[in-house]
């Protein structure tokens, strides 16, 4: 009970099954929690871009760092009406696995399932590790503490998702607001200084050449690095029910928002780190360094800026917590994952897989020591394959459909299929050695667990169902079982499990000891036999090895090998059960391995009589 | 099983009972195993003694360096007086908690137990991390691992001792003889360099004016410090039992022995520090100092003597692992202390007390950093409460037996008690603030622990017992059980549980199915009925909380309720058993949650029928 009222405290009072759909998202509160990933990529994705430019570059990779952002917006723009057709199609959520497993078959379904939870983990690593670079840009004292300030967002995350999707809405959308509020008055402000004000930014002192311009292999290895800004698209369409009704319509409104505020300010953005010559620094991220460009470094509206990049970076984590138990309740519903997480916990989220992705994004975040550099590229493969499969599906759909328009909506999605596909390999080819060989690992592995996991489930519940007439395999004249009373000594407990014994009127039983040879069975028969049961034997078994339990199994193992057909053997285990929790652990608890152990034999059953002292 | 034959890979095989004596020591193995912590100490005594000194005295401080070692040695030989009347009295193993418990009564004994608990934790984590001191001293670059090395020695004597007590006497004496051979050749050696060869070693350039001579505070300080050498003497007569017959000569035999070493060595020492001029240092243990300054630094004899004393400091930890288990097991068989502690493992040691000292150690090696400085002082405190209270239990034990010659003996330990009692009010008074004062504050907690253990074996015995006839506790014509069987689906797990139910002949069977209002339970009732079980009924709650387990509980309490006087009801619960173990996870236990809250109730037996698919 105690452990009750303190998850009551944390999580809230347990919800009703009815009060689910009260709890589905408006517009107003979709756009901020499905877009926080997407529009806080705003904080890494442009400096991945530069720190591949700049080594060749110099200060002339500014001026290209906008081309290959508008390049990537356009990609951006492409996917958006790919994910619409998609939204359409697909009302009641239509991620990458479902249109994956939905058009193409199973496999192609669970590759974009493991891409997705890839990705999904990533995204919580990716994000919260920024949001601590952002923390430590503005305090460089906390740098030692990366690790551990990324740890504290994931926790805080967790918490708010243990408690439940609506509270996330106004808990995590208004920061979301705000950010996008800061991000436009420091835009506005870096245009306004220098095309009104005539201002003219310090070019910092470089002491390096241009090696060359930008060629195709640049350019695209530059593209690649910075794809890592559309990681979010996928969310929405994974999303819909989520979403109040028309769901449908309104998550395509949102996915249209984002990209409208997404292309606005990543463009800009890029303009203003040309104009103010931010080059990659190390302990500061770019963002940072333009923020204090603009605001001036240690200016109020520079802490400000840098505390709503902290707060939009650790709630993008949450894309991935509304998104990522959604999906796995999908593919365990199927049968692909361990039940456990399609079960609604207290507060009707899927608790289990908020815990999931706790552990595994708090175990990346220490393995790479919140290198967010060193995580892009992992986070960045495993969402294009899903892309890629999920825009596949969609041209599998129309084709095989050929619904109104088909034709039409087929080349959209034929052509979103080839371009995903083409950054795939984009990726994967410029950025195989930084990490995107671990994605090409673990995705099979988990598609094979997924397979494995399924054909488990399926043979057991073919073991399990009764095919014929049940009322035929009912024996309605077994032989009563044997009972087996492993005894200690002649105390309440062992009485009190034998009155139980002698209410069932069972006659055959057996009193068992298991003697350390120190000669006290005498008078524990002598104790037994003064009882007077009528059909009770005393067996005695000794052992000078101490391992009482596994003489005992021996033994029922025995009494099994001479049992007749349909009888079964009964072992009666005494628990004492002490009010105290803490006292259990001063008790042998000697009842409770064989009792784990019993589970193991075909025909013994387990009766536990408490005795409460 | 595969459990099994891995532990029987790292421990060995069972041992039997009988196999007892045979497992025990030799005088010659019985010196390197009860000795090696008080020869060990030799490592860092004396640096503790000159960290002391040296700030007030400057290059001053090795020649008085002699003079408190020279005391302390004193203290020594006074000690092992003392402990030999201890033996002689106590054959049966005497540490200061049997002498304490019997002389003194309940709580000095107590407080000693908990003081040489304390003390033995402290053994261990101050001799790993000077073994670490030593390597890091030889090994500069090895510093930042330091806690690691020292947790390393801390598994490694774990793994040894879980192997069982004679496997321990070759591994771990052979290393301490080895210890014994290099210190006496590095004492040799020294000698013969400065007063045959007429070696004058350089004095180091100190920058420091010397504050004054020694004054009778300073000494005292000096020498509190130094009594850490002394913290191995109670191992002896505890560990009693241990030897070989004649034990008890045998134990004092040792005693004197390790006396002998170590009064030579150390002492010896002390003169060789002075004569080299060794002063302390940050990052080299003075010991190493003094190893380089006679066999010259890098020298093949320095690598050999940093090796012995990191082995002879690992092994000193063994002290620790040989006794502490021997007393818990002693405390625990009193009825103190779990009494997990006092079973043997399967290799006739007390594993759980090994695990105990594992566990215990490892905190406090990464609590203190591996810091020897600040670990020692609560080290010396613990264990001179555990002399002072032995010594005045034996000063009580003569004065109370009056055997032949009661009055001499009285007096050696009567001038034992006050000795240490000094030394120990010495100790608490100069490092009181180093960390004394956690001492002062663990032993009485560890004290009223043991009570409360104490007090709740005593209340769950006499609860146990019948006080009566047991005959009479019978109620040979006890009412029937009622069967409440929870139902999810008639399937095979299902039918079998039923098949159990019918075999045992009870008539009154209720099947208990909680919806979560989707409608399912009128198909159950169909199928239910379609069975024709004589007597069954069919009972139905709903919840919308996903609260299954909780709403079962419920209404085993109503039903409870309604039963009359001697009643039991029995809730069958069928288990599903998967062969492979993993399987199990995927699975959700559902019976295994209320099976132990079942427990709890006090007229409900519980039975298991297992299904193995």
């Amino acid at each position: 009970m105690r452990t009750k009222k303190l998850k009551d405290f944390f999580i809230g009072p347990a919800l009703e099954n009815s009060q689910l759909e009260s709890e589905k998202l408006k517009v107003v509160w979709g756009l901020p929690i499905y877009s926080s990933d997407t529009i806080s990529s705003v904080a890494y994705a442009g400096e991945e871009v530069l720190m591949v430019l700049f080594p060749v570059m110099a200060l002339a990779a500014t001026r290209s760092l906008i081309y290959v952002m508008a390049s990537i917006i356009g990609l951006l723009v492409i996917l958006v009406f790919c994910y619409c057709q998609t939204i359409d199609a697909y009302p009641q959520g239509g991620g990458a696995y479902i249109v994956g497993a939905d058009n193409l078959g199973e496999v192609p379904g669970l590759v974009a399932a493991s891409a997705l939870l890839v990705g999904y983990i990533l995204t919580v690593a990716v994000s919260s590790c920024s949001g601590a670079a952002a923390i430590t840009s503005a305090i460089p004292a906390a740098e030692p503490y990366k690790a551990w300030i990324a740890f504290a967002i994931v926790c805080f995350l967790t918490w708010g998702n243990l408690r439940g999707v609506r509270e996330s809405s106004v808990m995590f959308g208004l920061p979301t607001y705000f950010f996008i509020l800061s991000l436009v008055v420091m835009i506005v402000t870096g245009f306004v200084k220098v095309l009104v004000l005539g201002y003219a930014p310090p070019a910092p002192e470089v002491q390096m050449q241009t090696m060359g311009d930008i060629g195709l292999f640049l350019f695209l290895r530059a593209f690649a690095s910075g794809c890592t800004a559309l990681t979010g698209v996928e969310a929405v369409s994974n999303g819909v029910p989520a979403f109040r009704e028309p769901s449908a319509k309104n998550a395509k409104l949102v996915l249209v928002l984002m990209a409208v505020v997404v292309g606005t300010t990543f463009v800009s953005v890029a303009v203003l780190t040309h104009l103010y010559h931010i080059v990659p620094q190390e302990g500061v991220t770019a963002i940072a360094s333009l923020a204090a460009g603009i605001f001036g470094h240690g200016s109020v509206l520079f802490y400000v800026f840098q505390i709503a990049t902290v707060i939009i970076l650790s709630l993008a984590t949450n894309t991935a917590f509304a998104g990522m138990p959604l999906l796995l309740a999908m593919i365990a519903q199927d049968g692909y994952m361990p039940r456990q997480f399609a079960q609604r916990g207290a507060r009707l989220n899927f608790s289990n897989g908020v815990l999931l992705i706790f552990i595994a994004s708090s175990v990346l975040i220490f393995l790479f020591n919140a290198d967010v550099h060193s995580l892009l590229p992992l986070y960045a493969t495993g969402v294009f394959v899903s892309f890629t499969i999920s825009q596949a599906g969609m041209f599998r759909h129309w084709t095989r459909s050929k619904t109104g328009g088909w034709r039409h909506k087929a080349v959209i999605n034929g052509v979103g299929t080839l371009i995903c596909f083409a950054v795939c390999l984009l990726i994967a080819g410029t950025r195989f050695l930084s990490g995107a060989w671990l994605v090409v690992i673990v995705i099979p592995l988990l598609v094979l667990l997924m397979k494995h996991i399924k054909r488990h489930y399926d043979k057991i519940a073919a073991a399990l169902t009764v095919t014929g007439d049940p009322a035929a395999e009912l024996h309605r004249d077994a032989p009563a079982p044997k009972i087996l009373m492993p005894v200690q000594s002649v105390n309440r407990p062992f009485l009190k499990s034998l009155n139980y014994v002698l209410s069932l009127g069972v006659e055959d039983i057996e009193f068992y000891y298991v003697s350390s040879g120190d000669g006290r069975e005498e008078t524990l028969r002598r104790q037994l036999e003064a009882l007077e049961i009528p059909g009770a034997r005393f067996v005695c078994d000794t052992t000078l090895l101490r391992n009482t339990n596994e003489v005992l199994l021996r033994h029922v193992d025995e009494i099994q090998e001479r049992m007749v057909s349909g009888q079964t053997l009964t072992v009666v285990l005494s628990q004492l059960t002490l009010e105290e929790p803490w006292a259990n652990t001063l008790h042998n608890q000697t009842s409770l391995q064989p009792k784990l152990q019993l589970n193991h034999r075909r025909n013994v059953s387990c009766i536990s009589v408490p005795y409460i002292s």
